[in-house]
This record gives C-alpha cells, structure tokens and sequence, in this order.
C-alpha cells in the first residue's frame, strides 16, 4: 500500500526563477520542479519527487529486461585497471575514465561500461554451449569524466545505465538475442511513454556489426538523425545511407577541361563567389593520410566528408595531411588540389554522391587556378567510390527513394552486435557440441536509465511545467486543498486522499497553507498527471474538479464519485502505454 | 507476475570445492551457492540469486524508511572535496576515501558516507521551522579503501547501504526522530529474519551524544559487545559500561608499600611470574601525552586501556608517550613506571574499576623494581576515576548487577545523534518561530545492505548450505524433477510449476538433466526455504515430496494439493517475520 504524500511534509523546493545555467527547457524543468539539484558539474542529486520517477523508470526497465529473459546481476562500479589492458581499449578509454590508485598502489578505474567485467564472468562460469545463450543485465552507476558535462542528466559525469551483455554459441543466436533486446527496448520506451525512433547506427569503437540507436526526437538534442516519413528509415548521421540522386550535371558537362585562373580563392566560399557557381558544383579534394600512404578524398562542395564514414571506407584510420604532404601530393598548396595532374600517383576515392558527375570544378594543382568542365568517369581513371558523406534532409531514402528530413534527437538506448572481440581478448569461450573450443558470440545493449527520465520531461511539457506520462510520474494523482481551513473542503480532500489510498493509487496531497494560485502553478509545474481539486465554490455544489494535466480539461465530478473518476482516467492513461 | 526461472536457462554456477580465500561461512556459502564471484579485492559481482536477494532487503529497508515517514532521495558517489574540508572531516577520513582529480583539475572523493552532501543540500532547501522535521535516505553505492578487504561483503571496497539524516527543530524532535529510526530498523532486521542485538555504542568520529549499534551475534563477527542475559542490556565494547565490582584487594592490603627488585622483569607477565602474584593484582601505569601535557593511566594488569574509553575520560586525543617523555615524567624507562614518587607532578587518571584498591603491586620508578601493598587511596593523592576499560564476561551489568557476557557480532545498522556538528559547519540553518536563525539538530542512520545481505548467511545456514529466511530468499519454492526423461514426472514438475505462478509464487524450477543427488546437494546449497521434488516412485502414488530448508522435514503430498501445501507452508514461513 502506497501511503500519500503530504506536501506540507515533503521536499518539494519549485522554484519561480528559471534557473541560469540550464539550457534546454528539461533540464531548467527537473530544476524547477524540485526533481534534482546540483551538486557540482554533471553531478546531481536526486530529491524525492525525482527519486520515484527514477525509481519507476528503472522498475519498468527491470521488468521488460525480465520478461525478455535477461538475468539480472550487479557489477562493481570500481574496476581492477589491468582488464582495459588485456581487452585492448585502454587507450582509447583512459581519457573519460576516472583512474587512481588504492592504497596498496593497484590501478583502478570507475567504469564508464563493463564488457570488460562481464566478459571476464562468463570465461570464468561459461563451460559449454549448454550453458549459452545467456543475456546479463544489470541497472548501476556509470561514471564518465566528460570534458564539458552539460544539459543536467543529460551529459553527466555519473549516472544509471540499464547495460547487458549476450552470449551467444552461434550467429543465429546471436541475431535473435539481439532482437529480443531490440523489441524489448521498444516496449521500454513505448511504457515511458517515448516516442523514439530506432536508428541505424555506426558502431563505432564497440566494435561489432551492426547497432541501432533508439533516439527521442527533440530539438534540444545533441545527436543528428534522418529519417524517411514515407517508410521508416531512420539512421543516425554516421550511418545514413542515400540513394543516389541523379548525376550532377552542370554547365559545361560536355565540354574538354579547362584550367581558369582564381587568384586567392581558396575555399569552397571564395572560389564560388570569384566563378559565380554554386558550391555544389565545385569538387572538394582533401588529402588525407592514412597507414597505407596518402589518398585524395573527393566530395561535392556542399557536403562535409564524414570521419567514421570515410574510416569506414578506406578500412584504417584517416587525418587530414599537412602542408608538406599535400605539396608532395599535389604539388600546390590546400585550396588548389584536384584530382587531374596530381604530382605523385595517388589513390583517389571519391563520395558516391558525385559517381557520374560532368561540368564540376575543382583545383587544377596549380597555384591560384581551379579546372572547370570536369567529367570524373572521363578525367579521373582508377577512380573508386564510396559513401564518405553525411545525409541530408532532402536526398533520397536508400529503402524508397522518397525525401529524407533531418532531426535532432537524444539517444536513449544502443543495442550492438560485438561478434567475438572481447570473448577473444578476454578468453570467454565455450565448447561447442563438438568439443571444440570456440569464443561466445556477444551483443551489448545499453539504455541511459537517467538520461531517459530527462527524455521524458524534454519529449512532454509545456509552458507551465511537465507533462508526466501516468507509468513515470513520481504520484498518479494530485489532490489540493484550496482553503486549508475551511474545515468542509479539508474533510473532503482528506476522504478523497484516504479513498485513492484504499483504491491503490499513488497521491500527492497539498495540504500547505497557501494561496490557491500559487497551489495550481506549481501543481501545473510538477506535472502529476490527474489533479483533484478541492474548492469552496464547488464544494457547494457537492463537487470537486478533476483535471487532466495533459490537455487541460477540467470537470467537475460528484464529491462521492470522485475516487472512481480518478480510477477511470488512470485506467485510460495507462492504455495509452501498453 | 513473476516468470518461474529454469535452472538450465540461469546463471548458478554452484562450487563443490571451498574456495580458498574465504575465511567465514558465509563467504564461503555466497560463493559456493553462485550468489557472488570476486572481480577484485573486496570488489565482487552480485550473481542473479545474489541480485535478487539483495534487491529483497533493499524493497524491505525501502518500505520501512518510507513507513517511517522517511523521503527517499539519491545522491552522487562523486563528491567535491571542498565539502570535506568545509565539514572539517577531511584529515581524518582522507585515508579512507579513494579521491582523484578530474580532467580539469578539481578534486574528487568517493563519498564512504554522505553527511557533508545532504547537509549541504538541507543548507540550501530548509529555510523555516515550518519546513521542519525532514528524515532524508537513499539506498546508494559507498566505497571505502580498505587496508584489508575481507569476509566477502561484510568488508569490501564498494558496499550499498542505506544512509538516513534527520533534521530537527530542537532537541526533543531529534530524539523522536532518532526512536522512529530505531523501530524502523528493528522492524528491518526482524523482516529480514535476523535476530540482533540493538547495543549501545560509542559515536566515535561522527561527533554527537548517543548512538546504538545493530549487531547480529555471529563468531565470525569483527565487533565486541557484551549483553547481560538478565535484563538485556548490551553495548559493543567501546561504549559498554560495568557495574564496579567488590574494591580489588590483595595480600598486603594493610601493609605500608614496599619497593620489591624485579630486574629485568618490565611486562606484567614477566613480573607477574617473578612476583607468583597474579596480573590481576598488577596496575599498569602507562604514559600518555595529550595536547594539555602528560597523564599517567592506571588499569588492572590484566585489563586493556581502552583508546576510544580514554579519548572520552581526557576530553582530548591520547597517545602513548615516547621514551624519553616516560623518562621526563617517571624518571624510569616504561615498565617500571607507577603513580607513587614520580619524577614530576603529573595528572594521573584510573580506571573506575581499580576504585578502592589495596594490596596492588606498580612500578616504583626505579629500574628494575616495583612497589608492593599500594593502596590507591592512601598512596595517591588527587587520584581520579574514569572507565578507561572495556568491559568482559563476568563484569556485572551497569543495570542488573547480573553478570555480563562477552559477544562477537556483526554490526548491520547504526543510528547516531548527530546534534549539530554538521549543520553549523555547512550551514544548514533555519528561521525558528521568533525569527531567529539556528542550526537544525541531527541524527543519521545507517544500514549496510549488502552486509545485512551477508549477515543472514552467517546467522542462517547448516553444514549443507543456506537456510534463506522467505523474505529474503532469492526465490520462494524451487521445483526439482529428478529424471527428467521420464515424461509424467516433467509433466508433474511443470504444471506444479505453472500452479505456482499463477498464485503469485517465485519458483526456481530445476529441470536440468542431471542425477537426482546432485540436484538435491544444490538446492540444500542454494537454500530456497521450500522445495517441492518430483520424482518417479512418490508419483507412482500420486505424491510429490515436500521439505522445508530449515529443519529439512520431509512430508508427502497429493500432487493435486501441492499448489496449495506450498502456499500454506509459506504462509507460514512468512508469518514468523512479522
């Protein structure tokens, strides 16, 4: 039995003032409501209101994780340093994780993500393909040493991960423990009431083959995403893929090529105001320099050459050459390279978006001249393409060619497949029916359990406060007292409040002695989600108010009817979860 | 609805051998009942048994903080030291607190406790008396660095406990905040089915005027206290007070001191065996230097002084004096050191239970001889009494006058008077009824949850492996089917299975294929209070066997009423935690 909340007993500090150094319209709301406060940069503490939500989000999270399966655990979030180094990350984690030495002078690290942890547990008690698949999930305290820890919970240095890690004997099962996650992540957010949108997404340096991302749609969100309205498609912007548009064909597409001089002009922005062209006509040629030797990198002047895409494309890390590099290269200086006339052979690769382009510019490897009436099938032999740019609102859908839109969003949840990497490195392996030993097959699944609160909040509120979805909000029902000593309105709110109780339902009862103005702000700022109110003027009548904060409407319902009343629109408020 | 676990799809991994590194049975239990598994020195992994147990006292502790009228809240592990050296805490607890710089060079701690961030907190949300009485808790990862890590989780580098902190108006308030703790913690430990001792405490480092600890009797235990079988009263032995006995009086106990040569004989028992007196009769006279100068401590030779008993008797830190401060105030180097004839005048304080003594033998500061027949009373003047000495089997009760008895135990919960150490150091202040600023009065309140998890083993298991009390048993009914090929028996097993479910029932179902005794050896091991074993020859008579874990009867049951035998046994169980 869950017992009601009196305000005049609880920690609920709303704030009139918007606070100063919260920038999106969740994080000043958590502030504002008396859901959290900071302690220091990226730190927070969660009061109570906040605390209950939290602790909803996560029961949901446990009991979908359950449901699909998983066996929950519980891993220390202080880690023996010597697992990064025999899984290989070390260097390439050490700068977000928070890293000193025990008294006894061992290494330790807080750990930012435990496959090093859990793939060490499963070569220790996984034996045979009996014993596989196993999914193991846990709900704990991550911490990162962010470099600039922003947007509240959003961007902390510590905070709730949901994170588990399958084990499987082969790629089938692989694939189906990765669907399984995949389908329970939907019914996670769906319960938060989330709209998210799962995204194709590059997995980075997990390593693995293939991810996806599930984005809450908001503006104030720190990842890019496109996503097709006509089918569905959605990828993140370091794995969107587009369907080639039409060659790009302009002015000049048949003639012979043709060096003109631009004296100066050496960006994108330069040379097309000296020739009068659009950007998109011109032809990027960017040096890069890679383990293999140098490789001339190609791309429309209107687009940017991707990182992850072109590591991607070329299989080795890339960098931009220096200056002397490019001179070697090209024989000019940056701003005048082209792919015609280069000063040593050298591998060209070139955005598939320009695959068939005629009439293009770009730099004649001479100094303050470009080439215009570029044809790269006929001027550029040996050249390759591949997908080295992001997409944009306006290419074409690779699943149906209709347009792509560009949006913002907040990643919530990751699911990956990781193959074999740190079964490898970790020596998690199982005998298979055959007797041979072989490594499991792992995926790993992540979801920002705090992040994913703050989500909420971003995704549902509106001017005056939040919009809680009835399976997250810290109380289900919000009963005020206008008058608190009017003694017949107190005697009604408080048989209200004990009926709810009976009844099962989470109430938040305001019982301070204050001005009923100030009670409905901050009523609207907290944002529970069916709101009693219990007045003079009604009272009269023999009713009381009910509001529904999403929506607005308010009836007015018969004093004795008032706990049904409550209990029909939660029930309608949940059906709209499941 | 809980989903039943089967045992061939779940993570147990069950030990026959004793792991070797753990010293205490319940160490060794939670590792060989695959509860738990070591990452690194007092850093372990919860197992999904071990999860689910430890997520049941956390679901206990959380409803009694919350019937107590407790708000929860969740604070950072990370912490500013800035608050460590507001609170002035920071000397004495940076040993123990693993800290580090982040990336832009500000200092961290991991908060071993969480005073100076919930003070800081109230600082900033408490402003009138109105806003008072508040009992703020969390259930929250702490980490300490320990010099030894041991006994698995009863002393490990990363725990959760509950912590709790009252802040009160005035002093009466404080103290019903400080009962409400002790009944809700009484109510905790009986739920978990642990039998403990609420003993009286010293406050030690936390500052503040009275505190008990929570202690489950167990050999295993690291903590002393002594109880009286009588009248229940007991205290950890620090804090533990004694009725003073008959005056201790010797042979000699009217003859006038006479100084004795004992050459060579400094300790009590080598002078002890010189003299064929027995230590009893012996008073150690120790140098010790305060910040106010030296003190000479008396005690019974075969007592210990008692460090944290002298701090309290001096008002001040005590430390045993050096050679040549022995030589300065006794003239005499260390043991044969006594309170007649110093060679300065020197403050000499005793212990209460040497009041009225005659026929002692002390140092008689002169090499190589001691003073026999002294009569404190006579021979000392401006003696004073303190209890200097913990107390021990045979003291008789500070309450009863029975005698005591001397306890090992293992400290769970601790409630402590804070008074307002912290709230003036952090400025936790509010605006009382006549407008005047004061400092809120203090209490907190700890429980270890991961080491009450461990003290249940401890109190409960047999020679075989765990006896879970219900309420904390990781599931409450497992299911064996003995050959599982034979297919009425599977058939029988699952549909015992899914009765259980569908009344609400956790069942661990173990269907794997295995012989029968091995089956039975692990559920003795994993200690699941009620099993119910289907096997080939019962069912031939339309039964199923049922055992309850503790006391390990076996009765026969129809299979048709097995649902319903669990349900009462359960009930049962249950009913014996309330």
């Amino acid at each position: 039995m869950e017992v009601p909340l009196r305000w005049s007993q609880a920690l609920i500090p709303t704030l009139k003032e918007v606070p100063q150094d919260a920038e999106i319209p969740s994080h000043r709301l958590l502030l504002r409501a008396g859901m959290i406060r900071k302690v220091a940069a990226g730190l927070y503490t969660f009061l109570p209101l906040g605390r209950r939500a939290l602790l909803k989000v996560e029961r949901i999270v446990r009991e979908e994780m359950d449901r699909a399966g998983a066996l929950e655990i519980l891993m220390p979030a202080l880690q023996p340093v010597h697992l990064w180094h025999e899984s290989g990350r070390y260097e390439a984690m050490r700068e977000v994780m928070f890293g000193f030495k025990d008294r006894r002078g061992g290494d330790l690290v807080l750990g930012p993500t435990h496959e090093e942890v859990v793939t060490t547990l499963a070569a220790g008690e996984i034996r045979s393909y009996r014993d596989l698949p196993r999914n193991l999930y846990q709900i704990q305290t991550k911490f990162r040493d962010e470099i600039r820890p922003r947007f509240g919970l959003m961007r902390s240095r510590e905070f709730i991960m949901k994170d588990a890690y399958s084990f499987d004997a082969d790629d089938e099962g692989a694939k189906a423990s990765y669907e399984a996650m995949y389908e329970a992540y939907r019914r996670i957010f769906r319960r938060c009431g989330l709209d998210t949108r799962a995204v194709e997404a590059d997995s980075g340096a997990m390593g693995g083959s293939s991810s996806h991302e599930f984005m809450v749609l908001a503006d104030a969100g720190e990842d890019g995403l496109v996503e097709c309205a006509a089918c569905g498609y959605a990828a993140n912007l370091e794995a969107a893929r587009s369907r080639p548009a039409a060659a790009p064909a302009f002015e000049g597409a048949d003639a012979a090529p043709e060096e003109v001089p631009t004296p100066g002009a050496r960006t994108i922005e330069e040379v097309s105001a000296f020739l009068q062209a659009p950007p998109a006509q011109f032809v990027k040629s960017l040096v890069h320099v890679t383990a293999d030797g140098p490789v001339l990198v190609l791309a429309a002047g209107d687009r940017d050459v991707h990182d992850v895409k072109l590591g991607h494309a070329l299989g080795a890390d890339a960098r931009l050459a220096d200056d002397d590099t490019v001179c070697e290269v090209a024989g000019v200086s940056a701003g005048f390279v082209g792919p015609v006339g280069l000063a040593r052979p050298t591998r060209i690769v070139a955005d598939e978006k320009l695959r068939g382009g005629r009439g293009l510019i770009t730099g004649a490897n001479r100094e303050d001249a470009h080439l215009r009436n570029l044809d790269l099938a006929r001027d550029v032999p040996d050249l390759e393409f591949a997908d080295l740019t992001a997409a944009r609102t306006g290419d074409h859908c690779p699943e149906c060619g209709e347009a792509l839109t560009e949006r913002r969003g907040i990643e919530v949840g990751h699911v990956f497949r990781l193959g074999t990497k740190y079964s490898e490195a970790l020596g998690a392996t199982f005998l298979d029916a055959e007797g041979q030993t072989r490594p499991a097959i792992m995926g790993c699944y992540g979801i920002g359990v705090t992040r994913t609160l703050q989500a909420v909040v971003e995704q549902s509120h509106d001017k005056d406060g939040i919009l809680w979805p009835v399976s997250v909000a810290p109380y289900e029902v919000s009963v005020l007292v206008l008058n608190r000593a009017h003694d017949p309105s107190r005697e009604t709110a408080e048989a209200i409040v004990a009926g709810l109780e009976a009844a099962g339902v989470e109430v938040l009862y305001d019982d301070r002695d204050d001005r009923p103005g100030s009670k409905f702000k901050d009523a609207d700022l907290v944002g529970i989600p069916v709101r009693i109110a219990v007045g003079e003027r009604s009272l009269a009548a023999g009713e009381v108010e009910l509001k529904l904060r999403r929506g607005g409407e308010v009836t007015r319902v018969p004093v004795e009817r008032a706990v049904a009343a409550v209990g029909e629109q939660l029930e309608a408020l949940r059906a709209e979860l499941t």
